[in-house]
């Protein structure tokens, strides 16, 4: 089996290193709401926090979001900050700008270096991606390539492609979401997430939504996934696995893996 | 989604109904140790013992077979009681006795309806296993039909196959473990089980085993695993789930998943 692939954040793998690394989004629509929520999240300990700017009312006002996101990185303690605008067909919030001032937003927090990481979607133009590759590498700012399907679980093609996609386009990270319509399209992206672990050289993330899907986010690590969600403020997200839970039940799972791999020259009882 | 059927004893489903129940192996040499297992992992409330006849050194003597199973019922507060010789190319203890003797001892055992369920391997002679379905009928034993691989997992049509024969042989229960060399054999494993769902109409348990396989232990029921495996006696079988570890899973993905159906209407943030 390939190792899997650590996230790096200012040169070093997120979370020392941690297998998988747990991301907890801010979903504030003001920058009290989202002080507020780190605050709340940060004793939490998780190893990257996700500033979903499309919850963000202000993101039309670019140093209003470079003045936020040097905010929370001073309320974050050492966590890492990625910046994200999900878009409105891969589930993220309608916004009142548009894509050329979502770029251009994203262009002044790369130069402004006031996060460590940013995700954009694979569905972008690919001059946009290209553009902005561009400017998140001069300034050391990682790049997360993101796809997302809220309707369903693609083919295995399909799946392939995205991580490929994510690859050829010079991304840091390729994340691949999608939600599962019957039980073993859970199956399919974690097989999807394990193939490509083979066949692209940067860090994945692999994630099946909804209930169905909430396993591979225990699970996904053994698949190559470098990467999990989980709700960091009680109640911001009810019914997906909140950090306590995760954490707990990510123990026993690497427990139960690891024990079984040392004792794997012992004749299991069945 | 086919709804997963569930194991029966004594007419009724077992742990009054549970998805997954929980099955602890007893693996005394004596009846002495068998008995002492059985007192140390009755508090910690299985829904089903498996008495591992093959370690039980007194196996050729059939009446102190059925005392000792009389025994582990007076000991075993209701818990009821699954016999199985496991054999030796399937993950078993090489016995003092041959194949006529086992046949023997599980019809001495159904007769004296001294358990409520066996377990007779599929690699069996299909006289042998159309014999001892008869008389675990005749008594109302409930039989279940097994294959296991410690060398690797077959590829799909096998799995499917094996699912088949258990239910074409008139099996209560049909049983698939087989080991993972790659981490996708896990999956492949969790897609049998859930096609074998689909395909036919006894209960079914789906296990992955040793290290990659272990949380096939925690998800299997969602593909359509009636029931899972755990450790009962502390130190009986490092490395494999405990009792309480294995619940304490099972609870974090049950609620992840009940709860993440519960919202399903509502707009994930990833």
């Amino acid at each position: 089996m390939q190792e899997t692939r650590l996230i790096q954040a200012r040169g070093k793998p997120l979370g020392a290193g941690a297998l998988p690394v747990i991301i907890t989004p801010l979903v504030g629509k003001t920058r009290a709401e989202v002080l507020e929520e780190v605050t709340d999240i940060v004793p939490k300990k998780p190893d990257l926090l996700e500033w979903r700017i499309d919850f963000f009312q202000a993101i039309g006002d670019i140093s209003d979001v470079i003045d936020t996101a040097l905010a929370i990185r001073r309320a974050a303690g050492g966590v890492p900050v990625l910046l994200t605008r999900r878009n409105v067909t891969e589930g993220g919030q309608p916004l009142n700008i548009g894509e050329p001032a979502v770029a251009a937003m994203y262009k002044a927090a790369c130069e402004a270096r006031c996060v460590e990481l940013i995700d954009y979607e694979l569905s972008n133009t690919p001059e946009d991606i290209k553009a902005l590759r561009a400017v998140s590498k001069a300034n050391a700012i990682g790049m997360i390539m993101s796809y997302h399907n809220f309707q369903m679980t693609p083919d295995a093609a399909t799946l392939d492609s995205k991580f490929a996609a994510a690859s050829g386009l010079g991304a840091d990270v390729g994340k691949v979401a999608v939600m599962p319509i019957h039980e073993r399209d859970v199956l399919e992206l974690l097989a999807a997430t394990s193939r490509a672990r083979e066949a692209v050289a940067i860090p994945l993330i692999g994630l099946s939504m909804g209930g169905l899907g909430s396993l591979s986010r225990v699970m996904g690590w053994i698949y190559g996934s470098a990467a999990t969600f989980a709700v960091g403020k009680n109640g911001s997200a009810p019914g997906q696995i909140a950090i306590e839970d995760l954490r707990a039940a990510l123990a026993i799972a690497r427990q139960a893996v690891g024990a079984n791999k040392r004792r794997s020259r012992q004749k299991p009882t069945r």
